[in-house]
């Protein structure tokens, strides 16, 4: 057969376009007809429809999109606008500027910046902020400012109002809280929503709140996990992104746990990172959605 | 805001597209204002640009879909051609017809039976085939035909043009060999291409050919696995739906391998075959993609 | 170099001596000596020290054990007294008598008698309990005698004593709760303390009570288990024999996740019922020491 | 019932013993008769008989042990003689001497010196060695010696016979090649038998030699793995300690199984490291027997 179309390699800029709304006909057309109109070429593509509601992430190329992703912004939401959709449009050069939150515990701070050296993460890490200085030796090496800022009872809003303007100061996206042991304010939870990941050290919605180890050893369980997830206001209750579990035995101590442990913590962080940083994830109510990827 | 498009809820029966090419310019946007101008609406759709090809599976919402297949599949095809596409569109009522081949190993029939019974498993089974008597019991109180053709070394030839007979006139398009023991000659697994489905005791391509639990006894791996795949000409060399493992202990003699590898031959070799009928498989080249779903 | 003592085969009946105590210098030897003046010759054998108690799993070969249990026992009375001893002396050739009690979903049962008919379950399946009709057509194959006794809120107590009556009446020493969807009253639980094991369908101390893979799905985890445990007398409290997880997506609806589900549910609860019925298991406080084996 | 034997809290230096030999009666007898006389305590202890051969590990408490180790070995050579016994007697606080050798690839390097730092590998690491000076870096802060020993085809010997100057200079008892991408002389091998362990990037014995995540992506399997092994003469033969598996998808370039499949190298290579630095693994024939612990 001959091929009337000669093949083309899709070149341009990659950019992603994420979409969620109440179902309807029409929603994927005027979608691929606007990015078709737009000259935008498609690759990799996911819809679903989950319960009543459409969900779509989409990567295209368009040329020199970082240039006019304002102008294709603009246009898109003429689209948006009568379906209700809520969306983001990025570039996939954009690099979310990203800060990590730790106390004492290193493990996943070591391996996030491990996995950022090795160009695993797609983010600018601005910064590291600590409430101690055990974990600035780590950091130094990298050349990424570390911020001492104690944290006492007494002193816990006005700690937060420190962060704050450091976050805002650096124009920060995204907060990831490895093993930050910290409460933090709602007002600071409600300004980074779906944007502050926090690794809990158990398998969600068991043992939330204090010493999760420990009371998975109490428990005699046979499996320990971990769970990624946004911060919401109420303790340990917000949207996962993911989890996964390692198998203890009776010999296990609390100590035992705790190391083994850390190995889960340390993966399911990362992948919900790089997801988050991929543009992978949806918060749909107190769910998400993860979209297929790398 | 105001919703300026009134909520319709997407009626019709579902219809699925399955669509592969090399990956160039105008395809999403072609098959989109083709479903859309067909009044076809799309839920749940998936592509992905994997090397230099392109593959799309779209499920869809189409009026009497059944009565219409073939006017719009003859509609797709002009479609399909200059971009010279593999592609199939197929209603999700329809149903496989299925046959299972066996021998004596009776675990994974089984657990293929009451999968059936429990409506996991979309299709007509339609008959069962064996070389061995021993399985008739269980398959007879579900009233599905079991035809026992014995095979050996001088029989094989006879017995597969008896078995090509029966699976014609029952119009079969999907075999599953649930632990067959028996060579299947090349013109049979030609004419099943990528509808003859295999689950192999080991994970491939460790252990390929005779007695893969013996050799991983004897090898001494701490994981052993199961791998569902099409049948090729070549012995377990066909492209892998899927594979799993499961962790033995030195322990475990032959015997215990050969019990617990039985559960993973089970869930692998169901996995598959639920994909297979609910159109998730694309073979391209000789691997599969799998597109998500339930 | 010479080998001095000639290889001599172990011969004898299988037994198995568990033995618990608080952990003091001397226990082992005690054993050990009185094994060897008995002429028990030990082949697997493991001990641990958890906390201050030891824990003993031994498996020796002793002519004409059945015969002369009773005598064997009386004997090593006298050396767990004084260590303050709990312990149990079981030759392996005794068959448990074993109870299953179902309701209406069949995958727990069907496997649990699967698994019997290859000779996985060490057990005497003595008879099935239900309180509905719907599984009795899967049990006649087996010639497994089907009671059948329906409960209401007011017939609860009676039909406890019905169940009870039986259970005597056939020397049951092991109950499986497949699915059964039941209360037990408390002085039932206490009669068949750490010999009735339930699945219950999370991953333990997650979703206790009813309906787990609803609030699976609610909570939007990515992980979906299964757990079986001793039942006692607070609900979904009982120590867990063994537990696994399996991995779901934001596509899989409440039906998918419980179809899903059913196979970790089949595999966890068969595990732990095939434990149970070797003699792997010993509780604790609120928590098991799986030994090794197979 | 009243506690004749009062508590006593065992004391003493942890110690390990080690024992394989043909099985015959008699032998759990000798030896806990042995540690007996010798005022030994036992806590944690496994034997296991696989197919004719005898397997122990039990840990004691010994007062002095170091001191009176010789001694002690002097003593059980008698009860290991006539019984043919190959056997291992170590003070746990023995701390084995460790070097790493390793080429450009940094994460099995970092991660091991995580866990080193973190008190989860019992040795010193006494070197680091290297055909190349990529992680001299990565060694620097921690103080131990970086060797960078270039290798050519042509130089291969007299590198191995300088390394060997260094590893009997420092007497290394145990060598880990973290991604070594060099071939040893099997006059290196059989010096350090049984204790040189490698990480192999598959689930062996799929995909032996060389590039097996792009064999891997070829094949296209739907699960790639890593295995660590006692190096042997014969290139990814040698017994297997552990091997892991993790899933990957059609999405997956080879660039993408690289990345994934760190994470398993990494986790699977620090736990055979672990046991084998606690004395948990025991070689027979080609195989591995791992003994229970944390």
């Amino acid at each position: 057969m001959k091929q009337l179309i000669p093949h083309q390699v899709k070149k341009g800029e990659v950019g992603r376009l994420l979409v969620s709304c109440v179902d309807q006909p029409g929603i994927t057309m005027g979608i691929s007809r606007f990015l078709n109109e737009q000259g935008a070429n498609l690759s990799n593509s996911e819809q679903y429809v989950v319960g009543d509601h459409f969900f779509l992430r989409v990567e295209f190329r368009f040329d020199d999109l970082s240039e006019n992703i304002e102008e294709l912004r603009k246009e898109f939401a003429r689209i948006a606008e009568p379906f209700e959709m809520e969306w983001r449009m990025i570039p996939a050069s954009r690099k979310h500027r990203m800060a990590i939150f730790v106390s004492k515990a290193d493990h996943c701070l070591e391996d996030l910046l491990w996995r950022w050296r090795n160009k695993e993460l797609d983010a600018e890490i601005t910064m590291v902020v600590s409430n101690h200085l055990d974990l600035k030796p780590l950091v130094e090496p990298y050349g990424i400012p570390y911020y001492h800022i104690p944290v006492t009872k007494e002193t816990r809003e006005e700690a937060a109002r420190k962060q704050a303007e450091l976050l805002q100061a650096e124009k920060i996206d995204t907060i990831v809280l490895a093993r930050y042991m910290q409460i933090i304010p709602n007002w600071m939870v409600k300004e980074y929503k779906n944007r502050m990941i926090n690794i809990h050290h158990s398998f969600l919605p068991a043992f939330e709140g204090a010493k999760p180890y420990h009371r998975a050893y109490d428990r005699g369980v046979k499996l320990v996990g971990a769970t990624a997830h946004y911060v919401t206001s109420e303790l340990d209750k917000g949207p996962i992104i993911e989890q996964d579990v390692q198998r203890i035995s009776h010999l296990d101590t609390v100590r035992d746990i705790v190391r083994i442990g850390k190995d889960t913590e340390r993966l399911v962080l990362a992948r919900a990172v790089r997801w988050h940083l991929n543009d992978r994830v949806w918060v749909t109510g107190n769910k998400t959605i993860v979209f297929s990827g790398t």
